[in-house]
């Protein structure tokens, strides 16, 4: 009997975070944190779980948005499913009807990439590898067939590709073996969030500094004073070795951006992070430009491949933020590692959310092993929040990532928490003892 | 008692195109022509009708996109909302948890479009005007007031805005005699569907010219041989002074339709339309420079203002193509046709499907009127389907949009298509005598 996919289980969880303001920025006052949850059963009994990350409201689209796609993967056989989920990944991504409610974009994109990820979970789960191991054992063929180039051959095509990870294939073994005993750099948002009051910023400020951590970063935008205040405290407490990153969510617009951070410039920042609107290619370009040699990062909102492929052309950014959950999968983050490393700009990717660090982190091990080949200025975000949901939570050591060892991409959260945070018929919700604040 | 929304009906009616192949492009082979059809009720027994179109699977997940938004809407006070859409526009597309989804773009970005139009169809219902009317009657102080510049200003302030639709006040009332006596040029798509033979191709060039228009569209990029041919057939039944645009669905990449494009350049095309990813702003500048003189038109798929904003900032677009479903409704189209102004571009809209050309005529009568003040190198897409099914349907004659009278904004879908189309429980669906084809 061949073994098939035979059901697609998505749950919608939510956390309550916005009750601490954890994870409040300019833009974001209120998050609590969420998932449409993904889980794939074979007929054999095996399972692959991914999720796409959500705030809150609207989880339920996203939900639906997978339950559509799912009637794509149901019914597959799972040999071909794992041996090759870039044809899974541009069969959803192409449907010739869906494709209309995008292209390659909201929640019909995300979807694809919660589906691809499960199915990559489950390849990895199969050949009892990590899955930033399976990846780095592909070879560079292997891995340039997983990517589509239709729209990315301005930039780079599959022959400069396959040159890059041929040319990385040098030191694999070395890096690999450096990954596993000293890790991966992280650097934290913990201290930063724009909800916490001054003696919390400075405390946690301290604690990150003593626990090892590089880089720091802090959420701005929401008034110039405060964040006048917030920098110099900040700053005092870490002593000025340590980078201070700034992130403004989105929250200006292009001339404001540039004004804004001129304010914030005595403070020495190392970069501002989506200083606009994740769509404005030309506009970051202009405010990188103004704002030199303050660095600029953006990434947890580009859609896609062909948004990064241009804020790259574009000398817009010298950041990129790739996102486990918001690009269609580990393919097209792929594509996206390869765009970086073709222009030489450093991947520092994106995390925090409900299981974030833990699915990115096999995408920064993979690039580090076997393509860009350095974590030189680069390092995964970190935040301290719900790890412990997952049943392969992120180990975290001297301000590092810990390579992860189980089998999978670390997408899986403990039954209990998906039924206690189920929304909204799950406990903690349906009490109504916690309640999502709106703003 | 104050008026208030009571309810909002959405409605997954789904019409089977496919079968005839009507719709029929390099990347949508099969479209069964769908909407999300929404329907507003007031307390005081008014409606408003809007749509979001789509082309067949994946109506369900706009649906729950607009249902998940609807809650934002039901119990708002009728008066506010009407007098001032733009706040609604901005509370929808603003929502911080919801924002996650996009911002800006996909099925949720369109869902606030739907809900944003219906209440402009609500409300010129209520004024007794057609909407293009009602708009064009709006003082430029009003007009600016309901546009969101906040990442717009690096290319258009509001004082930039209000000079342009006060220049525009010169001769308004002649051009609405105008309008109103000699309509709006259309340019018919009719005849160059993609899956037409070249009998059916060459016959309805003919019937085009014959019916008085001076744009045909054809659809390019299944096969350059049969492209050649094509182009040839058609340029032979029009004669050399109708002119022939074309439009390749997004299918290539940069290099690939620098290169077809020219070798459909010796039959005199007059525009490209969608050479490549919508996405890709500078991919269009690069085509555009590659390309000159034929014209680079895009925007069916463009997924916002900000997206729009580049494309004129880069030189990327000779045509500006609107669609009155894709963005956030009349108040974000409004923010296009200015910055459209601003750069002295001509603004073709896209139109066909469901309802296309009902709504987007309004906005393009509305520029004519108020703000652009010409019709020059401007035409609204027209495709004969469908209209059967509104109860104000858009009226051609000698090749142009004759200007609608019936107050609203020509949205409404009669009753009995509402029920027999009705996906996937109308009697045209559950019989089982047509069927959506999938490719």
């Amino acid at each position: 009997m061949t073994e098939r996919i035979t059901s697609v289980e998505t749950i919608d969880v939510r956390f309550p975070t916005s009750r601490h303001r954890d994870g409040s920025d300019a833009m974001n006052p209120f998050p609590d944190y969420s998932a449409a949850y993904i889980l794939l059963r074979t007929s054999a009994g095996a399972e692959g779980h991914g999720l796409v990350f959500t705030v809150g409201r609207g989880t339920e689209i996203q939900v639906a948005a997978v339950q559509s796609l799912a009637a794509m993967v149901v019914g597959q056989p799972v040999d071909e499913l794992v041996a090759d989920p870039g044809a899974l990944a541009r069969r959803l991504v192409g449907d010739s009807q869906i494709r209309w409610l995008g292209p390659e974009k909201g929640v019909v994109h995300m979807a694809a990439g919660g589906l691809v990820n499960a199915v990559w979970d489950l390849a990895a789960r199969r050949a009892g590898k990590p899955l930033w191991k399976l990846l780095a054992d592909l070879t560079p063929e292997q891995l340039v067939a997983q990517v589509d180039f239709r729209y990315l051959r301005d930039a780079l095509t599959e022959q400069e590709a396959l040159a890059l990870l041929r040319t990385a294939a040098d030191g694999r073994a070395d890096r690999e073996r450096i990954l596993v005993t000293e890790g991966y750099p992280a650097y934290t948002t913990t201290p930063g969030w724009l909800g916490y009051d001054d003696e919390k910023l400075a405390r946690l400020c301290k604690e990150a500094v003593e626990a090892g951590y590089q880089l720091i970063k802090l959420k701005v935008g929401g008034n110039l004073a405060d964040d006048v205040r917030r920098m110099g405290i900040a700053r005092e407490a870490v002593g000025p070795d340590i980078r201070i990153a700034v992130d403004a969510n989105q929250i200006w617009g292009v001339p404001e951006a540039i004004a804004w951070m001129r304010e914030l410039a005595r403070f020495d920042p190392y970069w501002i992070e989506e200083p606009t609107s994740p769509d404005d290619v030309l506009g970051h370009a202009a405010v990188r430009k103004a704002l030199a040699p303050v660095k600029v990062a953006t990434g947890e909102h580009v859609h896609n491949a062909v948004m990064f492929k241009q804020l790259l052309q574009a000398d817009a950014v010298d950041v990129v933020q790739i996102d486990a959950c918001r690009v269609a999968g580990v393919n097209e983050n792929l594509a996206i590692l390869l765009l970086a490393a073709k222009f030489g700009v450093p991947v520092c990717p994106h995390a925090g959310g409900v299981g974030l660090c833990e699915l990115v982190q096999h995408l920064a091990m993979f690039d580090f092993v076997a393509l860009s080949g350095s974590t030189d200025d680069r390092a995964i975000e970190y935040v301290d929040h719900l790890h412990e949901h997952f049943t392969d939570p992120v180990r975290i050591s001297g301000g590092r990532y810990l390579a992860p060892q189980a089998p999978g991409m670390s997408a899986e959260i403990v039954p209990a928490a998906l039924s206690d945070y189920r929304y909204p018929d799950g406990p903690e919700w349906a009490a109504g003892t916690t309640g999502a604040a709106t703003a």
